[in-house]
């Protein structure tokens, strides 16, 4: 067969401005600057292949919010812990890396806002979603607008986490509903059942989602939120609501104005009411947000 | 609009030997392969914007002449603090990142010489030049031969460095003015005033330049300097005399050889005369450059 | 001249499951995907020049192995120390930066098995290569099958390998000899004599090597292996068996059978038969390997 395989190059990039009324100095600059590698080809029986990683996760990642370097850093794409790699043909799709677990592939996130995604509140919290835990690998199985995943976290680690997934798409309405199952944890079992739901017609989109966590050996507790974005020519407004397990509520808005050519304006703000703090966090950006 | 989006690649490396008459080993081997990502595109109405960073910037860089690994490691790319991302328009040009304040935008430094640089003791000291000070986000408008520039360091930090700078082109000749002012760390306030001229013509270029600092609490001090470089035929010679805020002197002398296609033998050696030591260093290396 | 310099790019990726019969979690996953950077040129005399790094390299490269993170770290391509750069013509190849010594240059490796490597027991050990030793400076010269080797590691290190090799290639037979002497190490010297001997006919090979290790103050010690590799249509079996200096033997066998497109099924299983240790160890893998 002829060799298909190629690497190609696609890039992000921003610039602008950030508030934190919790910070010492309440506004910031961000900017940054990022290409990601795609990695594709094709066998000789036709199945795809590939893989995909950003060059700033090659070798490792860096939480710089962590205390200690040495507990901010995470293996990267060289390790299986950034990036994925996949295969797909009739028989479905097989994906490990840094992936989603099968639940959250397709129960997902609200709609997020701003700029930065200023700390990501819009996104739900799963047990398979943790970077020591990688390589995760997934299967996926799509037809006819009906999809079901299963996966598993590195069985080389004592967590484990194994999880399900099926979801349905019919004339604009997603519906999703997942489990994922922890075990060698610090409670001997957590169980996490999700469930979603989201319509989108002519340009706008809403979604609800709920997720309850039983664990042994300690309280159980709930997740859920709405959330909304509406395009109306080159402005588009989103915006989410979520309480989470520790009973924080965030909220969030933002929007978008699409410049052309890859490059947008773009602004949000997010509020987070601490259930166990009568301060409450309020962050918001603006900028510049460009696609390459 | 059509997405005139794109992302290219470049690359330097070198190969050679180096000298430093300091070290207990005095020979050493010096080599490395790099490579820098430019990203492009244009919005509708005909901004241009863009960012470039190296590879191995895109998430953390390194110096591994620090003691500790910890405190080696700064922000990269993907953080804002390497590289950089702009846009520009008849507006002006608005950048963000790792990018030079102001005043050293405009007075820039002096000729460089060597394989390696040397230790970079032809740059200029300049207030705002700090890894952890970024991103910086700097303005300049260019009109005719004239430019103007201001910038400011990340108003998240507590020390902070506004600056601006001045320019002015014509027949050959540059001036460069510029002030930068600190505020927020040891010293209450600090002050930097810098002046640059600059003459080329038919391959040879001279510059001169002097910086003053101005600061509350401490002497005030100065840095100078006079450099020279010319280019006959396929030969560059360059050299460079400076003394620094601690009346180091600092004299370098380097020349390069045009191979074609992108390939120059480099040599250079570069003398500190520290004001505080008898021994001075000596530094010196030799090799081949290439750009790809 | 034209400038002919250009970056290419090239990728790797696999994913699949590995074994150890050591590890308190016997089942892992292992999955990666990384990227080459390829820079070539030409000087207008026609000597050809350029570089090569991967991606997850071209800063620092971090061995997840050691305790301690800082211990983990060594310098990557914008050092020196990973990828290399070369320039070659009619007098010959210099190549510098993590390159082999000479007599690893000519006398290599047997014959590796599985997807990830399983360990690369099949590799010799050889003084000269240790990360914190480069750049590795190498000239090497062929004519007519024959080629001859010279090396030095970084000089500006106390522990200093210089090695030298030979090879000759005729009729599918090669022969290769080296030797590497080490100064400034814990021994006052010691010298490694390799001599390796390989046939290929028809897409099968078999190499035979054997090392011996003179110390100042230490025992002598041994290496020496076996191994072999044949291709049948889409099908490749090799196999390997070393004894290390240490008296610990290695047995390897694997297998890959070739997609098309670039990709493969590859598998393999090693076994480690400690001498101070009546425990063996035996690591397995099995999955998809892909290059772009």
């Amino acid at each position: 067969g002829v060799a298909a395989a190629d690497v190609t190059l696609s890039g992000d990039a921003r610039m602008g401005v950030t508030y934190d009324n919790t910070a010492d100095n309440k506004a910031g600059f961000t900017s940054r600057a990022r290409v990601t590698f795609t990695l594709s080809g094709e066998t000789d029986s036709g199945m795809a292949f590939g893989a995909s990683f950003r060059a700033d996760n090659s070798l490792i990642g860096v939480d710089f919010t962590e205390d200690e370097f040495e507990d901010a850093v995470t293996p990267g794409a060289a390790f299986g812990s950034a990036g994925s790699v996949f295969i797909s043909g009739e028989f479905g799709r097989l994906t490990m890396g840094d992936t989603n677990g099968a639940t959250e592939q397709v129960t997902g996130d609200l709609h997020g806002v701003g700029l930065t995604g200023l700390g990501d509140r819009n996104e739900f919290t799963y047990l398979g979603n943790t970077g020591s835990l990688r390589p995760t690998a997934r299967y996926d199985y799509t037809i006819e607008g009906f999809t079901v995943a299963i996966s598993h976290t590195n069985p080389s680690n004592d967590l484990k986490v194994a999880a399900i997934g099926a979801g349905y798409t019919f004339e604009g309405f997603t519906v999703g509903l997942g489990a994922e199952r922890e075990t060698g944890g610090p409670a001997a079992t957590r169980t996490h059942g999700v469930i979603s739901a989201a319509y989108a017609i002519d340009g706008i989109s809403v979604k609800a989602m709920y997720g309850r966590l039983t664990q042994s050996g300690a309280d159980n507790a709930n997740q859920y939120g709405l959330s909304a974005s509406g395009t109306f020519d080159a402005v588009t407004v989103s915006a989410f609501g979520r309480q989470d397990f520790n009973k924080d509520r965030h909220i969030g808005i933002g929007a978008s104005y699409d410049l052309g050519g890859g490059a947008s304006l773009k602004g949000g703000i997010v509020n987070t009411n601490f259930d166990a703090d009568v301060k409450s966090r309020t962050r918001a950006d603006m900028g510049l947000a460009f696609t390459f």
